[in-house]
């Protein structure tokens, strides 16, 4: 049940600079103070009833949204109003409500197709992509393109995404569609602040300045200067991409969704997610579990160290065990059985579960959820990973540790990617609204 | 600069269980609707006056306290009346203030040590300890006993510990101090929310229910009753422990310190503190670094798996290695420079430095405090330490990790147990006032 409150400032006789942390009251009114009061209450609720109609599997009804959020009926109302009025919200109905119980049938609410949209980017070591999502969570647009980018500049490499950007941008307004902002997704350590890149090191490059080479595209741009341009790694925002995934099949109640999602590519990263949030460390660098050694003293990896995972179980590492040259034919032969192969994949699931049973007694985590290359693997990689939980993971008997594969594919760092831009819309529709 | 707000529950027409996660105002004042409201925003100022008269490491006035805190200085005064009718707090002085600016001199405030304190205690594999700290942060009682307790049953084990703490209480008692709680410290993986120890790999005990067992001792069972009596992991407390000296030696501002503890006893474990809290991860169980693998096929570890860094940086592996029995010997024969035994230390050194680097890739930590066996032997374990670091951690060139040495030795545990009693007794007074 959300509680509505009405906080209003205290005036301070005098208000020097003082050097106490606030702990009087929350941060959010904190953020609200005097004459704005009115307005970011209104701000905030439209976010609050917004989110009830795109977080619903089904149609809501405004009496729903008032018994779910605790607002009068009347100012559910005159919000879903706003919200209709400014395309966030369609209404479809009547229909009978859920369960069928009390009640007369009402005008049902979902979220809108027609008015807003986020962008998602990846940029990894060897393709680009791109992917535009409508606010009720509906892929508009998508391209992926295979490009290795090892030999590439890293200014020639982000223009070619940022020419990608501009198309995605142009199809969805092309379909009516406002591009909220966009998320780029990159394999490396990312400093989202000034949106630099400071090591990929399977790319080879080093403090790249991704926010600006995007923004010498005068779209993207306008983006980065209103803060809708943000860049992060790729395995937390797949990560996300995971989390909205478990939201939409209703296996997650609310933020109740602790994991830790592994992305298989040519490097491989980890996104933590505890109670529905990612866990960034001290600087946003954490879930390098790419870079945990298997064996300390094992073959050198591009990060300058020895034994890293990416050594073992990384694509390519696989694929040079297999004697093979792409992952369909390792598909292939690990499907007809072919020993060399299965083999080479026990290995690569003992290394992964060798570096996940660490993470797991680091973290606290009891459900891993593998992505990318190693979904696709599942199911030749799970036993030699299970097996290395059983016998490492100190709470494995208190805290079983579930194993999933995620279902996206390589779509899910830019789905969580224009997930994430959704979500802030969602938060604060009223931004959309005033622009 | 803290902001004071008077904050005013609406009344909501009607108000059925919902399923929606509470947005609209901050956790705080959920917890006082209606007609509780100007009590708890009273307790919560009590709280607030209370913490910066003991956080100051000088004695503060009521002006000082009204300029950090927001509040008027009549409400100050009024508050500050209650703390010393209370012997929370005590007036001394008249001094000049800090700085010598302007404003006539005033009464300075300090905590007082003669009213409340804290009690912490720890069960480890061959010691238990006990102290008593008061409000103002100095030790009034301290014992620690070695104690073999890994052929002693959990019952035994346990009474043993628990006539200790009523010793201690006793002793705090005859000095007119009221004992607020206390915490215990254990060497495994804790449930804190039953008080059970669930793993000790070192004792080869689980499931054992430590607080029940405690709480055969009328006294303890009365703090159990009221929720006063918890257990944690013995390196979370240490980690705590580290976290409240150093914000004794003002090295942290407010709450920023991120950091990693690292505890070496005959276990190894770890605290990890971000931004001034323990991450505690999905059930409590997290930094367990002693089971990371420094080789995955090394030599068996307790914990029934292989290659554990206990198994190579341990207390007895560590005297192992260097053919001796005993740490004041260790100690001694690497200050004489015995060959041996600095290579057996660079070797424990290279196996720390090892999984220190994989926790710090995957929690993002730039500081490494070492602390128990690894302070005393810091001088030769550090360098080894350093080299991993610096070859494998993948932030190193942005974040340079720094390793400092804990000043607390073994007591670090049982300071910060006792100290986060006494600092939920500064959070909220007003508990025991009205006890």
């Amino acid at each position: 049940m959300d509680a509505v409150w009405e906080c209003q400032a205290v005036p301070q006789p005098s208000e020097p600079a003082g050097t106490g942390s606030a702990t009087t009251a929350g941060a959010a009114h904190r953020l609200a103070p005097g004459a704005a009061r009115q307005h970011t209450v209104r701000d905030h609720n439209l976010g609050l009833v917004l989110g009830k109609v795109v977080d619903a599997p089904t149609p809501v009804s405004r009496a729903d949204i008032a018994a779910a959020t605790g607002l009068t009926r009347s100012t559910v109302s005159s919000l879903v109003e706003v919200l209709v009025a400014a395309d966030l919200v369609a209404e479809v109905g009547p229909e009978r409500r859920a369960g069928g119980g009390a009640g007369r049938p009402g005008i049902g609410l979902v979220a809108s197709r027609r008015r807003v949209a986020g962008l998602g980017l990846e940029l990894n070591v060897d393709y680009v992509a791109a992917c535009v999502l409508d606010l009720a969570g509906e892929v508009r647009h998508r391209t992926v393109v295979p490009r290795d980018l090892r030999g590439t500049s890293p200014a020639r490499a982000v223009a070619g995404l940022a020419r990608m950007a501009v198309s995605a941008v142009d199809a969805a307004e092309a379909e009516g569609l406002t591009v909220a902002g966009a998320a780029v997704a990159l394999p490396g350590l990312v400093h989202a602040p000034d949106g630099m890149l400071r090591l990929a090191p399977n790319l080879g490059w080093r403090d790249v300045d991704v926010l600006g080479l995007l923004s010498r595209e005068p779209s993207l741009e306008a983006m980065a200067v209103r803060g809708a341009l943000v860049v992060d790694n790729e395995a937390n925002l797949a990560a996300l991409g995971e989390l909205d995934d478990a939201r939409g099949r209703a296996e997650v109640e609310g933020s109740r969704y602790t994991f830790l999602y592994v992305s298989g590519e040519i490097g491989v990263g980890a996104g933590i997610v505890i109670d529905g949030s990612i866990f960034r460390g001290g600087h946003g660098w954490g879930g390098e579990i790419g870079h945990l050694p298997v064996d300390p003293d094992g073959p050198p990896c591009r990060c300058g160290s020895r034994g890293c995972l990416e050594q073992y179980a990384g694509r390519e590492a696989v694929l040079r065990a297999a004697e093979l040259s792409s992952l369909p034919e390792l598909v292939e032969a690990a499907t007809d059985g072919r020993e060399r192969v299965l083999g080479a994949l026990t290995d690569a699931g003992r290394a992964l579960g060798i570096a996940v049973a660490s993470v797991v007694n680091v973290v606290d985590v009891s459900t891993v959820v593998l992505g990318g290359l190693y979904a696709e693997l599942a199911e030749w990689l799970v036993p030699a990973v299970e097996a290395e939980i059983g016998g490492r993971v100190l709470a494995q008997a208190w805290a079983p540790v579930t194993i999933r594969v995620c279902s996206l594919g390589g779509d899910a760092a830019i789905l969580g990617a224009a997930g994430s831009v959704v979500r802030s819309v969602v938060q604060q529709p009223a931004y959309l609204l005033r622009a």
